[in-house]
C-alpha cells in the first residue's frame, strides 16, 4: 500500500437550530448553530468505499433537531454533552465526538417600558460558544465567546517599543483601543451553573477592558485573562485572541487644522493580532 | 459621434469616519460610513480625458474628515447637508451632490451598574441611515434604518392564499415571523429634531411589529408604515422592505415526535421579499 | 383612512437552481440564482389581511424548479421571459412580473489536455445577469454582468484635475487601474442569439479596458461603453459602474528604497465609484 | 502571582501586497495577503506593560513591503522564509516566526487571441497557500491551496451506510458531488522548484476528483491524497478538508414531473465536512 490514513474526522457543520420555549406566557428563544464531528475507525470508507460504519451526516442533522425536542438546549454545554454521548452510542466506530455550539443573541423587545412576551430584536454579533468533546465516558467542556466588539477612547498608550530600520510608528500615550474579543476557556471542573460561570467570565473581560490603563494590547489582554481566572474558580486556563482594530488619527495639518485625538479612520486591513493563553500558577 | 453620455455620477464610497467628542468627561462616539456622489457637467473627462472640472474622489475623502473636525457629525442629516453644500461650491461642474451616511451602533458600557465614561461595546448590525441630496439651494433629506432584525414567536398567520398547480405550502395560523427591517422615509418638512423624529419612527415600527396580529408579511408591513406616519407628522411617505426570513418547522414524525411549533430550521436561502411605499391619503 | 398604499411588490429572492443537461455524453451545467417579483393589485392583503389574490412566494420557488424541468434555462433571458409570462397568468392581480437571473461560472475541467465529460471547476466571481420585466404582452429584457475584476499595470494616468484647499492627491501618469465591472444594457430589439450578443458586449468591454490609454476612470468607462454599443447593434444604451479599486504606491523612502511603481497596497476602503449611462446619439 | 503566561504570539494579519514585475515588456503581477506572527519571550509587555522587546506590528507591515522590493515574492515559500529569518534577527525576544502567505489569482487577458502585456482578469477564489515557520536556523515549509471549487455530475454514489432511528437519507448511486478543496502539505525535503511541486499536487487532486468512482466523500478524499503523494515525492503527508456542498434533488412529483437527476437546489447550510491526513506507509 502506497499510503495510509493518519487521521480522520467527519461530520455536519452549520446546522441552524431555533427552539421556542412555549411553557410560559413569556416565550423563550434559543438560536444556535451546531457542528458535529466524529473521529474513529473509519478507514474502510476511505480506502475501500465501504460505508457500513458511517453514520450519515444527514442523520447527525436530524439528531440535533430531535434531541433539541427531547430536552433543553440551554445551557449549550449540557446540550452538547448530550449530543456527544448520543453519537458515540449510535456510531460504534467513533471513539470521539466533538460538538461545537454557537449561540446567537436575541434581545427581548419592550414596548412602552414593558417587556414583550413574544417579540425579540437581533442582538450584536457576539456569540456564546461551547465545545464539548466526549471520549469514552469522559466529556471535556470548553466555553467561550467571539465577536464581542469593544472600544475605548481613553486609557490606552503604546510607547517604549523596540525600533529597527523599518520602524516609522510614533509613540502615543493616548489612542483608541478597539478589538473583537475571542475567548475560550476550559473548565478544570464543572461549574454549578454554566450560564452564571459564563457571565462571570464575560463581565470580568469587559470590565477589565474598560478600566485597565493599557500600555499595549498584550498588557490589557493579560489583565483580562487574569481577571477572568479570578472571577471564576472552575477555569484552569483561558485563551484570548484580540485583533487590534486600528483607528488611525487623520493628519489634518495640510488643511490648517489640528486633530486633538478627535477624527479617526477606522481601518479594516491590516490589523494587529495578539493572542495568549493565561493559566494559573504552577506549584512545585 | 457614435455615442453620447446620457447620465453620469462619480464619487467616493466607504469613507470610514470615527469621531470622538471629548468636550465632557463622558466621551461621545460617532462611527459612520459616508458616500459622496456628484452629478453634473463632466462630459469632457468621459469623452476627451480632460479632468479640469473633476474634483478628485481623494479630495472628497479628505473633505469628509476635515468637515467632521470643523463641526458636528450628529445628526447625520445635518452633516450630510453641510457636505453636500460644500461640494457644490467646490466643484462648479456639479449640479447635484448626494451624500449617504450610515451610522454604526456602539453601546456605552457600564460596570457594576455605572456607565463608563470612555468605553463602548459594538451594538447590533442595525444602521441609522441619512441620505441628503443638494441641488441648487434645495436639500432633500431621506432618513432610514437597515439591518434591524426582528422576530416574533406568536401572532403571525398565513392562510387563505391563492393556490395553483405549483402550490404545496400549507396554511398556518401560528408561525415564526422574522425579518430584517429596511425603512426609508422622506421628510416633507424638516422636523424640529432629526434624532427625535428618527426615534419616533423606529419605535412605531418596532412596537407595531411586536403587537400586530399578522395575517401576512404585507399586512404587518402596512401596519408598520401606517404607525410610522401616525407617529411622525413630518414624514410624507415611507418605504419598507421586509425580507421574510423563513423559519421552517422540522418534521419530527419519522422519529415518533410531535413538533408543537417548537423546533425550527432558520433558513438563509431562499427568502421572501416584501416591499411597499406607504403614503398619506390624497385629498381631492 | 389615515394612509394609502402608494406602491408594492413582493416575491422570492435567492432561489438557487442547478440544472444538469444529460442529453449527451458530455454533461452541461447551469448554476443560477433567481429572483421573482410581482407588482399589482395586492391592496387587500396589506390593508385587510385578505390573501385571496396572493400567490405564495413558496409557490414561486416551486415554479422556478418546475419550469426549469419543463424547458431550457439557457439563455437566461428566455427562461426569465417564460417565468414572467407564467406568473402573470397564475396570479391575476399581478400586472407586472420581474424576473432577475444571475448565472454563476463553472469551467469544464480537462485532464491531460482532454476535456472532462462530467467535471467542473468553479470559475471567477463574475456573474452573467438577465432581468426580464413582463407587463401585459410586452417583455423588456436587460442583460449584464457583474463581479468582473480587471486590472492593468500600464496605460493609466490621472492628471490635470481640479484642486481645492482639501486636495493633496499627486498627479500621476502611470498607475495601476483596477475595477470590478458592473454593466447592464437594454436591448432595443431582441438579438438573434442572446448568448452571442452577451459575449460580444463582454469582449468589447474587456478589450477596451486592456488597450485604452486611460486619462481617468471616466475616460475608460466611456470608451468601454462606446465599444459595447459598436459591437452589438441591438443595444440601445448601456450602464456601467466601475469602482476604482485603489492600489496605493508604498512610500519606501524611509528605508532608503525607491519604489518605481512596483510595490502597492491593495486597499479595500474607501473606493472611488464611477458610473455612467452611454447611449446612441439622438437624431433631431 | 495569581496567574501566568502559558503561551503567547502576536503579529500583523491581512497585509495586502501587490507587486508588479516590470523587468520585461510583459509585466508580471503578484497579489498576496501576508500574515506575520512572532512567538517568544514577550512576558514583560503582558505582565508589566514593558514594550522594550516588542517590535511593533506596524514595523512588520513595513518590512513586508520593503523586503518585497528588495527581492522576489515568488515563490511564496521562499519569500516567507526570507521574512521569517529577517524577523528573528530584528526581534531578539522572538524564538519562532510564522509567515502565512495567500496568493490571489489573476489571469492574463488576451485580445483577439494574443496575450496582453499589462492587463489581467481576476481569477477564481482559489488561493495558493504557503506557511513558513522559522525557528533557530530551521525553516519548516507547508504549502497548500483553498477555495478550489469542484463539482462532478456523475461517478458519485453513497450507499450501504449505517442507519439508526434518526436516519431518513435515501441511498443513491448517482448524485452531484461538489466541494471546495482545502489542502495543506508539508515538504519532508525541499523540492527543486516550489511552483512545479505545487502544480503537481494540484493536478493530482483535480484529476483524481474528476475521474474517481466515488463511494463516499471520504473515499474520494483518500484517493486524492494518495494521488498527491504519488505525484510529488517530497511530500511527507497531506491534509485535506472537503466540505460536502449538498445539491438536493428537487421533488417534482407533486407537479406530475419526474426529476431524472436534472434539477437541484444548491444548498449552503448545513454542509458535510470531511477531513483526513494521508501519509506515507510506516516501515517497521
Amino acid at each position: 500500500m502506497s499510503s495510509r490514513l493518519v487521521w480522520n474526522g467527519y461530520g455536519k457543520a452549520a446546522v441552524r437550530l431555533v427552539k421556542v420555549d412555549r411553557g410560559a406566557a413569556r416565550h423563550g428563544l434559543h438560536d444556535l448553530t451546531v457542528e458535529v464531528q466524529l473521529q474513529g475507525e473509519f478507514g474502510p470508507t476511505h480506502t475501500d468505499g465501504d460505508n457500513a460504519q458511517v453514520l450519515p451526516t444527514d442523520t447527525m442533522k436530524n439528531t440535533v433537531y430531535a434531541l433539541a425536542r427531547r430536552g433543553p438546549v440551554d445551557p449549550p454545554e449540557e446540550f452538547g454533552e448530550r449530543l456527544g454521548r448520543h453519537f458515540l452510542g449510535a456510531c460504534p466506530a467513533a471513539h470521539r465526538a466533538m460538538i461545537a455550539l454557537s449561540v446567537h443573541r436575541w434581545d427581548r423587545l419592550s414596548a412602552a417600558g414593558a417587556p414583550e412576551e413574544h417579540a425579540f430584536a437581533r442582538g450584536s454579533a457576539e456569540r456564546r460558544l461551547a465545545t464539548v468533546t466526549v471520549e469514552g465516558t469522559r466529556a471535556e467542556v470548553e466555553a467561550g465567546l467571539e465577536g464581542l466588539g469593544l472600544l475605548k477612547t481613553s486609557g490606552s498608550a503604546f510607547t517604549g517599543f523596540l525600533r529597527d530600520g523599518y520602524t516609522t510608528l510614533k509613540e502615543t500615550d493616548d489612542r483608541i483601543l478597539a478589538t473583537d474579543v475571542e475567548a475560550r476557556w476550559k473548565y478544570a471542573r464543572p461549574p454549578r451553573d454554566y450560564g452564571m460561570a459564563w457571565s462571570a467570565v464575560r463581565t470580568a473581560l469587559i470590565e477589565t477592558f474598560a478600566r485597565h490603563e493599557s500600555a499595549s494590547v498584550q498588557h490589557t489582554l493579560y489583565a483580562m485573562g487574569e481577571a477572568a481566572l479570578a472571577n471564576c474558580a472552575e477555569i484552569g486556563e483561558i485563551r484570548l485572541v484580540l485583533p487590534n482594530r486600528h483607528h488611525l488619527l487623520v493628519d489634518l495639518t495640510p488643511f490648517g487644522l489640528e486633530n486633538p485625538n478627535e477624527i479617526f479612520v477606522a481601518s479594516g486591513e491590516p490589523y494587529g493580532k495578539i493572542e495568549a493563553v493565561i493559566g494559573r500558577p504552577q506549584h512545585p
